[in-house]
């Protein structure tokens, strides 16, 4: 197997149906390299998740940083050294293919775009995925509140504060956040209902004035796009998935894969049944 | 049975034992006129409402209006015509001797001030309760948030909003919020805390700036105290259970009466109980 894959066919974007195929069929499709771009909008209701693999000899410290700091990193997937799959997340999942997209880092800041990561895999990988935003998103926009970087069809933007997170290890680094803003009372709802997605982030950490938390200009975000911000709104921060990347940049392992932005790994689990599941496990419904 | 009880005696409200006083022995200290003051603190736990009586050719609209209006009208009581008991909030409860102080209005917005209505009762009367921020408030200090104006021992500043209730037969007018204010990452705290408590106005309906809800001069509330509104700190606006008694005084009906403010009906039921029950309705805990 070599390092790209040929994309002879992209899931149709602008079909309705990309909120209804299932994690498995848009997984097969990403390992054939038939889906090439984002995974937004796919398979609605299942969690997906950041990516980040690190060599065993990093694993401990960077298992307890998550820990540490779970609104920014909230782990729901950890393989075995070595293996490539995670079953709690997907029977069939291979990691090293199952992405559209992967950055490869050795010992810089550089990296490699590749579609696939079987060819650079090593037996001593240990791959973390993270919970990210999209579950707490679609809470916000089922209970009728819009998104002003969706309508506007741009990336979320996204700021590095002056808050620290709790380091563990050589793992350390600001936290990063992304921004919403709302009218007042839609900012008041999407606190509530981002609350309750606590794998995704969960309720935001600041609101109000960026500079409190050392972002000097809202307009100006460190990733993504340019915000939208109406006349009488209020800016709402999340913790943001970003986060554990500066802090795996700042420590520039030997060797560190992460996934392309946008391109996330689809799991098999429904957000709501991790969410609130009565089990102690979270159960993969196995398309 | 005349419409002034003796103050022989108040609890002590520098005890420390306020808080744990069942709701049946502070009710009887007032029936006795031993307890004149504030309910404040007392009964910790315990739902404590506002009140509103209406003679009988009100009632129904009146219930509709408070059905309409449920984050400022949040009823947790209700009599029947005539009858001073509401065994839903406590077996032994009189409603006209258990609150330690009234206002009875005649057909007017002057109102006398009495500590039993026993000898101007009626028998068309009907007893509306209706929940306070009292348990919410608790809420939010439980989870370690501070409160700046019981911290400055003052009452909570309300204000008169441009938001129009939604009428409901005669009934009608502007709905008035309290205002706490708070560290941003408290005010996000406090909006969780408060949603879980219903009963008690439940989470927010603005944050941030004032004027967006008609209050051009926050530190001049129409009502309560100046408020105490620290550097950074971020405005937090919940309904208010002023908001029925002004649209009780837009209808002025030819008999009403309300609570003093601050001394409140104190029930038998636990505000978690209530909040939280598997029933259909709320339990009483008889002491």
């Amino acid at each position: 197997m070599t390092a790209s894959k040929s994309a002879t066919r992209s899931v149709d974007t602008n079909s309705d149906d990309i909120s209804r195929i299932t994690p498995l069929a848009l997984r097969t499709s990403i390992r054939r390299g038939e889906h090439t771009g984002t995974t937004t909008g796919f398979s609605s209701g299942y969690l997906q998740g950041n990516l980040a693999i690190l060599p065993a000899d990093y694993a401990d410290e960077f298992l307890q940083f998550c820990s540490k700091n779970p609104k920014s990193c909230p782990l729901i997937g950890m393989s075995e050294p070595g293996s490539p799959h995670i079953p709690e997340l997907g029977i069939d999942l291979d990691i090293r293919t199952d992405l559209a997209g992967y950055r490869v880092f050795r010992g810089s800041a550089e990296y490699t775009s590749v579609t696939d990561v079987s060819d650079v895999w090593r037996d001593d990988l240990v791959t973390f995925v993270l919970g990210c935003s999209f579950s707490f998103e679609a809470a916000i926009t089922r209970g009728g509140v819009r998104l002003r970087h969706m309508d506007a069809n741009r990336n979320v933007p996204m700021y590095v504060t002056n808050i620290a997170t709790t380091p563990a290890g050589r793992f350390h680094g600001p936290l990063v956040v992304s921004m919403r803003s709302f009218a007042p009372g839609d900012a008041i709802r999407a606190i509530l209902y981002s609350d309750r997605y606590r794998l995704a982030h969960g309720a935001p950490v600041h609101i109000g004035d960026p500079l409190q938390i050392g972002i000097a200009d809202i307009m100006k975000p460190d990733f993504g796009d340019e915000p939208v911000i109406n006349e009488g709104d209020i800016p709402v921060f999340w913790a943001c998935g970003v986060t554990p990347q500066m802090a795996i940049r700042n420590v520039l392992p030997d060797f560190a894969i992460t996934h392309e932005p946008g391109l996330m790994l689809v799991t098999d689990v429904l957000a709501e049944a991790a969410e609130f599941s009565l089990q102690t496990k979270p159960e993969v419904y196995q398309s």
